[in-house]
C-alpha cells in the first residue's frame, strides 16, 4: 500500500505479442521496455515535485507519442489507405472533465490536442477535419502526415498486399496517475489497428472504453482490440470494480476476464486506485508497462 | 409488469423545453408527440409479429430520422458552418454487437449506416469522410446535405448571428425494445447541438454514453447535453443500475440524478429492462416519449 501522500504513475505501451524481431509492427521488445520506463520516470518526477495527475499523464503520453517505438503519434501504424490517423483522450478524475480527438491526420501530439479540447472548448470529442481546424485555432501547427510515418511502418504497409487487417491495436500507449492531492487522471493515445479503414475509430478516444478517471473510483487506460473494449465499456467497468471494493489488480483481472468471456476481446488495462496502488492485467502474450513502487522506484515489465 | 412474452418498445424525441411556438428549434409540441407515437406504433407492430428488438429500434429510429420534427436525419440542427452533421449508434443486447457513425454529412438515415457498420464491417465506429466512403461501398446512396436541411432550421441558423451555441441537443431521437425472445436493443440518432463546431461529436454515437444494450442488464438511449452524458457514461450507468436490481424507472431516475449532481448535466433517458417494463427520466422541462403498455397500447407524453 502506498502512503497517501506518495504519488503514483503507471504507463503501458500496448498489449500485443512478445516480438524481439519487431516484425509484428510492435517494434522490438527492449526499446519498448526502455520507452515505457523513460515515460514513467519523467511523469513520476513531475508528480514528486507536486505536479498534478493530469499533467503527469499528459507528459507520459506525449513522450510515448514522440517515441517511434510505439503505435501512437510518430511511428503509428498505417491505415488501408497508407496514411496515419490518430486518436487520443484524457480524463481528469477530480472534475470528470475529459477531452478527446479522433481521426486526426496532421497533429504531432494528439494528447495535447485532446487537452485543448478539454480546457479550451465547450466540446469533449472533435474528429477529423474539424479537429485539425480546432488545432490551428489553438496554435497547434500542422504536422505533415508523412512525418508521423516511420520507415518500418511504411515497409510493413508495403509488404501488406493481401494481408488481413489486424484486429489488435498493438502498441497503443496510455498512462494513469495519482498525485499528492489524491486526484487521479488517465490518458490514452493510438494509431489504431494496422490497415484499418480510414475513419475507423477504436476505444482509445472513447471515454468509458479506452480511458476513464474518477477520484471516487480509479483511473484506467485500456489497450488492445478496440471494438470489444467499447462493447464492454472496459475502462468504466474496471473503475466501477475498484469503486465496489476490489483492489486495482483484482479489478484489472476481472475486467480482462469479462472482456474475454463476453466478447472474445484481447487486450489489457492499467489502473491506479485512490490508494495509489497500481493494477495491471492483459490476456495477450505481453503488455509493455512501467510503474512507480511505493518507494518511488520505477519498475518495468513486458 | 409485462408478461414475459409480451414485447415492449419505448422511444424518445429528445429532452428539451416545452415549446409550442417551435422557436427553440425543437419544433412545436403536438407534432413531436404525434411523431414519437407513430414511431412507437410501427415498431410495436413489428415486435408483435415476432420481429427482433434490433429490427424494432432501427425501424423506430429511421422513422424519427425521416420526420422533420426531430433533430436527427432530415430536420437536424445546423453546425456553426451552416450544414448538417449526423451521429447515430445502435447496440444488440443479445450479442453486445454495436455499430456507430459520427460526423456524417451525406446519408439520409445514419441509423441504417450504423447497422451496416455492425453487420458488414469489422469495425464499430466509423467517422466523417470514411463513413461516407463506407456507405457508398454498402450501396447506401449519397444524399445531398441540403436535402437534410429544412427551412425552419435554415431560418434559425440565419437568425443566429451573435447567438451563443446551445448546449442541450434538443430533439435527439432514440428507441429501446425488448422482443418476444427476451432480447433487448437500443438505438440513438442526432444532429447534435445547434451551432456545434464542425467535427464535434456528442454522446449519441458513443456506446456506453448515448446507447447501451445488454440482455443481462437493460437497453438504454440517452438524450440531452452530450458532453456531461459522456463523462458519466450515462447509458452504461443506467443499465448497470437495472442489473443491480433497480426497476427501469428507478434506474432512469438515479442516472439522471447522478448526471445532474456530478457534472451539472441536463438530459433524459429511456430504458427497457429484461422484464419489458419501460422507464423514463429527464431533468429538462420536457422529453417527448412514447411506449407500449402491458396491453400493447401505445401511450405518449411530453
Amino acid at each position: 500500500m502506498n502512503h497517501p501522500s506518495t504519488p503514483a504513475i503507471a504507463v503501458h505501451g500496448g498489449a500485443g505479442s512478445l516480438d524481439d524481431s519487431g516484425t509484428s509492427g510492435l517494434g522490438p521488445d527492449a526499446p519498448r521496455e526502455a520507452g515505457v520506463g523513460r515515460a514513467a520516470s519523467a511523469a513520476w518526477e513531475l508528480l514528486r515535485r507536486g505536479g498534478s495527475a493530469l499533467d503527469a499523464v499528459v507528459l507520459a503520453a506525449s513522450l510515448l507519442e514522440d517515441d517511434p517505438t510505439f503505435n501512437a503519434g510518430t511511428g503509428a501504424t498505417l491505415t488501408s489507405a497508407g496514411h496515419v490517423e490518430l486518436d487520443a483522450s484524457l480524463m481528469d478524475g477530480a472534475t470528470l472533465g475529459a477531452g478527446a480527438v479522433a481521426c486526426v491526420k496532421d497533429v504531432k501530439n494528439p494528447i495535447l490536442l485532446a487537452r485543448a479540447v478539454l480546457e479550451r472548448s465547450p466540446h469533449l470529442l472533435i474528429v477529423a477535419d474539424g479537429a485539425s481546424a480546432f488545432a490551428r485555432e489553438m496554435g497547434i501547427p500542422a504536422w505533415p502526415n508523412e512525418r508521423l510515418v516511420i520507415p518500418q511502418q511504411r515497409a510493413r504497409f508495403d509488404a501488406s498486399a493481401g494481408v488481413k487487417p489486424t484486429t489488435v491495436g498493438g502498441g497503443t500507449i496510455g498512462a494513469v496517475a495519482r498525485d499528492r492531492n489524491g486526484h487521479v487522471a488517465a490518458a490514452t493515445s493510438t494509431g489504431g489497428t494496422f490497415l484499418k479503414r480510414p475513419g475507423r475509430v477504436g476505444d482509445s478516444p472513447i471515454i468509458g472504453a479506452g480511458t476513464y478517471a474518477d477520484d471516487r473510483l480509479a483511473a484506467v487506460s485500456s489497450t488492445g482490440h478496440g471494438e470489444p473494449i467499447i462493447r464492454v465499456t472496459l475502462a468504466r467497468l474496471v473503475a466501477d470494480l475498484v469503486g465496489a471494493g476490489r483492489s486495482p489488480g483484482e479489478a484489472a483481472a476481472e475486467g480482462i476476464r469479462i472482456l474475454g468471456a463476453r466478447v472474445a476481446g484481447q487486450g489489457g488495462v492499467i489502473v491506479v486506485g485512490p490508494s495509489g496502488d497500481p493494477g495491471f492485467a492483459f490476456n495477450t502474450p505481453a503488455m509493455a508497462r512501467a510503474w512507480s513502487d511505493g518507494s518511488g522506484n520505477i519498475r518495468t515489465a513486458l
